[in-house]
């Protein structure tokens, strides 16, 4: 909206936007103060800061990511973090032949240096792309050397303690809620 | 829990695997029939066969991969699908290099493909694993080959008719989520 010149926008509007209710949006945002005023709606500018600030976003956040696969280069070259506050700040991988390899501006580091460098760089996000067999023992491994927070992108559910975050991207769980809809909605 | 040996299960079992409150999953799980009995719980292995056939999993669902870079090719190496009733059923990329490549029973075709073949294979499923600039011609390519549900990779938000179902993998979602609790929950 910003970058489309808008200026105001309505509880109505943003929530058309983020496919919820209006009385959701309201009801949302007023946890966290009071954003809109009756009648006119948002300041889209003052909204956005409010929104960023409120989110953690207003940093940048270095990221370890273990695994450099197919999927950990396709993660490396992945055009939407760094303008949303994200960066990978080290990269590790336990083949030789990728060991010691530039990208980019980072030198590929065995995992054995992760309870080292992770520390030293304040790295509390680490992503875990490496094979399922192998994806436990590097999640223990990252919550040992500090992390708080895991990306898993391997097909299982990792364990972690309570105090750090993990997440899954599973692609499966996307295809299920569409085909749910292919089912039920036959065209 | 079928895989555990494990009959019989709680809706504050299942609730607390789930993640959710108990009477949460009591209530979505009324909308399809009634599964427990009071006072012992469900059967696991009549709940899991329900569930599967409500969720619209007690078939497979041939999909199609649009783009082979890395992220294309960690897809098609991604562990997580066939058991859980999705597969790669056709790949197209628009890499002279890639065009006609065997890739395990699959031979890389190029997207002028797409409309003749994914009626042919029944396909209703694609997947966007091209980059940003590309996405959105492929996912009209793909709406108009008769697909119905789009797994989206690409870093941008991909337009489509409203009976089209698209969802987007963004792993900076996620971040997000996570990011919010390391800013607010310092340790």
């Amino acid at each position: 909206m910003q970058r489309q010149g808008v200026e105001l926008i309505s509880s109505a509007q943003l929530a058309e936007l983020a496919g919820v209710s209006p009385a959701q949006i309201r009801k949302d945002l007023s946890h966290f103060g009071r954003f809109g005023k009756q009648g006119t709606g948002y300041d889209v500018l003052h909204l956005r800061r409010e929104l960023i600030r409120i989110l953690g976003l207003d940093r940048q956040w270095p990221m370890a990511l273990v695994g450099l696969g197919a999927l950990g280069q396709a993660i490396m070259h992945y055009g939407g973090f760094k303008e949303r506050g994200f960066h990978i700040a080290a990269v590790f991988d336990s083949d030789p032949d990728k060991i010691g390899k530039q990208i980019g501006d980072l030198v590929v580091m065995p995992p054995e240096r992760i309870s080292h460098e992770l520390p030293k760089r304040q790295i509390q996000i680490g992503i875990v792309a490496v094979p399922p067999e192998a994806a436990q023992s590097v999640a223990n491994l990252l919550v040992r050397s500090g992390v708080r927070a895991i990306l898993n992108y391997a097909p299982i559910t990792l364990s972690a303690p309570p105090e750090v975050h993990v997440e899954q991207i599973d692609p499966v769980v996307h295809l299920q809620h569409m085909v749910y809809y292919l089912r039920h909605c036959p065209q």
